[in-house]
C-alpha cells in the first residue's frame, strides 16, 4: 500500500507519499480499507518530532480515519467485513490502510458520507470526554473554549450548547468568530485584540469550566477568568508546556486544573469513550443539533499543503484527506 | 472579654492574651462563650502576616472551637441559647467569646466531651470536604496523605479507612507513623530517609489520589507518584506557592490537580459542608470507627508556646487550648 512517510522529522516538505508494507491485524484489530484521514495539530507536532507516537505505534501520522473493514485479526469473527466505519486511531491515518483494535472503530452517524465521517472521531472523542467526564459541565453553567474555530473548538461549541450550557469563545479572526457564533456561541472574543479575562469577567462574571489548547501560556488568566470552585481542561500545549504555576492563586478559588491527552490513554478507556460518543454524539449528529464544520477536502498526497494550511490559522473546522 | 492580640506580625512572642471589646453578633450569627479552641497552621501563617483573614473577619486567630451559646443575632430565635457546641470560624477563636454564622455551628459528637470537641471542626471539615467532594474518593482506591502525623492526617488517613481505601503516609519521624500505623495507616514513608514516589511506586502501583499540605515543593513528585487518570488536592503551601509547573508531564497521564482553602469558602459552602461533617463524621466518632488524636491541652495563656511545638514538627495530632 501507500502511506505519508518521512525520513526525518521537520517541515511540511519532509511528508512524502511512498510505498509501504501493509498492516497486519494483531488479535482485536481489524484492518480498515481507508476512505479519508483528517488533520490533527497533534499531527504536526509529531511531523516536528515533538509528539512521538506511544510504544508500539507506527509511526505514520493520522489519529482518525472512515473506511471499509477489509479483515479482521484473531479473535474476532468474519461478520464486520465490509462493514463501513469511522475509527479513532493511534496512528496510521495517513495511508490507505491501518490496523485498529475493534473497540476503537464506530459506526457512521446517519446522514454522514463515508468521505465526512472520517473528521468525526478525534473531535467527537475528545469533546466528549473532556465536557462531560473531565468537566463535568452542567446545564446552566459557562464554559470558555479556545481556539473555538478549530475543529475541535467548532465541535465543543455545539455539544456545550446542546448541554445547555453558556459557552464563551476565542479565535483570532472576525471570520471564525462568525462561524462560532452561527454554531451558537454567546460571547465572541478575538483574542488578537480583546482580553479574554475581562470579557467573560465583564459579560459572565467568570467562567465555570474552560477547555484550553493553549497550556503554559493561558494558564494564569485562565485562572483568573474561572469563577469559585471553577475547573479548567488542559488538552492542547500550543502556548507551550512549562510554566510557572501560582499554587496560591488557584488554591484561593477552589481552582480544579486537568490535564488530558486522548492519544495516551489505553485502549479499553479510548473505547469505553467511542461507545458513549456513538450513543450520544452520533444521535445528534444525526438530527442535526450538532453540525460538523468542514473547512475543505484535499487529496491525500495533499497532506503537506493541508498542514501548512493549519499551520497558518487559515483553517476553520477541519480539513479532511481524501483517499479513495 | 480577653482575646490573644497582636500589635504588629511576627514570632510566637508577637502573641499577648489581652482585654478586647466582646463580639456583637450581625444578623444569623451566634455569640459562642468559648470552652477551647485549637491551634491550625493556617494561625501561624496569619501570625507571620502571610495569611491575612478575608474581608470583614476579626483578625483574631483561631479558626475553631467549643463552647456554650449565649446570645443569637437578629433573624434567630432565642431557643438555642445554652447549647453545647462546635463551630467552624474565619477567625476569633482565640478567644473567650466570638460571633460565628449559625451555619457554621454544629453539634457535639456524641461521647466527646466539649474540651476535646474544640479540636473537630477543622480537621472534620477539611478531610471530608477534599477527601468527598474535590477527591471523590472510592472504595478500593488508593490515597497518598502527606503530613500523616498532622491533625488533618491524622482524621484523613481514618476517613479514608472508612471509605474503604488504601493509605500511604508521609511523616517526619518513626514515633509519628506508628501513630499512623495505629489508626489503619497500609504504608509508612518517612519523608527524612526515604523516596515516597519510589515507594508508592513500588508498593502500589502508583496512587489513584493525594492529599498535599507542601504545594510548590511536592508537585512535580505528586506528579510522578500519581497513576493514571490520578487526582491531587493541594490544601497547604508549606513548601511554597509558586513552582515551574511541567503540564505535559501531567498530560501525559491525564492528571487533575485542585486547590482548596476551607477558609475563604462563603458561609454557605462552609454550612453544607458543617452539615455533612455531623452527618457522616460525627457518627464515625460517636461509634470509635474514628479516634480524635489530641497531643495535648494547654491554656489558651500559652498559644505562643504551642505553636512553637507546632512549628518544631513536635506535634501528632492537635494541641488543644483551653479558654475556660
Amino acid at each position: 500500500m501507500y502511506a505519508i512517510t518521512q525520513e526525518e522529522y521537520g517541515g511540511p516538505e519532509s511528508l512524502e507519499w511512498t510505498k509501504v508494507a501493509d498492516p497486519h491485524p494483531a488479535p482485536g484489530e481489524v484492518i480498515i480499507d481507508i476512505t479519508a484521514t483528517a488533520v490533527n495539530r497533534a499531527d504536526i507536532l509529531q511531523r516536528e518530532g515533538k509528539y512521538p507516537p506511544p510504544p508500539g505505534v507506527t509511526d505514520t501520522l493520522g489519529l482518525e480515519c472512515s473506511g471499509t473493514i477489509v479483515s479482521v485479526g484473531a479473535a474476532l469473527t468474519m461478520d464486520r467485513i465490509g462493514e463501513r466505519v469511522t475509527a479513532l486511531l493511534s496512528g496510521g491515518g495517513y495511508a490507505q490502510k491501518v490496523a485498529v483494535p475493534v473497540g476503537q472503530v464506530m459506526s457512521v452517524p446517519e446522514g454522514v458520507s463515508l468521505l465526512d465521517a472520517a473528521g468525526l472521531p478525534e473531535v467527537a472523542c475528545t469533546v466528549w470526554s473532556n465536557l462531560k467526564n473531565v468537566l463535568n459541565l452542567r446545564e446552566g453553567e459557562s464554559i470558555l473554549i479556545h481556539g473555538g474555530g478549530s475543529g475541535v473548538g467548532t465541535m465543543a461549541i455545539q455539544v456545550a450548547k446542546a448541554m445547555g450550557a453558556k459557552v464563551a469563545v476565542t479565535a483570532g479572526s472576525q471570520a471564525k468568530l462568525n462561524t462560532c457564533a452561527s454554531l451558537g456561541a454567546d460571547l465572541l472574543i478575538n483574542y488578537k485584540n480583546e482580553d479574554f479575562v475581562e470579557k467573560v469577567n465583564t459579560a459572565f462574571g467568570g467562567v465555570d469550566t474552560i477547555l484550553d489548547n493553549m497550556g503554559a501560556s493561558y494558564l494564569e488568566r485562565n485562572i483568573d477568568a474561572l469563577k469559585r470552585n471553577g475547573r479548567m481542561v488542559i488538552i492542547g500545549l500550543q502556548g507551550g508546556s512549562t510554566v510557572e504555576f501560582n499554587i496560591a492563586q488557584a488554591l484561593r478559588k477552589n481552582i480544579t486544573i486537568s490535564a488530558t491527552s486522548l492519544r495516551a490513554r489505553p485502549d479499553q478507556e479510548k473505547s469505553a469513550i467511542c461507545r458513549e460518543v456513538e450513543k450520544v454524539i452520533w444521535p445528534w449528529i444525526a438530527s442535526g443539533t450538532i453540525k460538523q464544520v468542514i473547512d475543505r477536502v484535499m487529496p491525500i498526497q495533499q497532506a503537506p499543503a493541508a498542514q501548512q494550511l493549519i499551520e497558518n490559522g487559515e483553517v476553520t473546522g477541519k480539513i479532511l484527506l481524501q483517499v479513495r
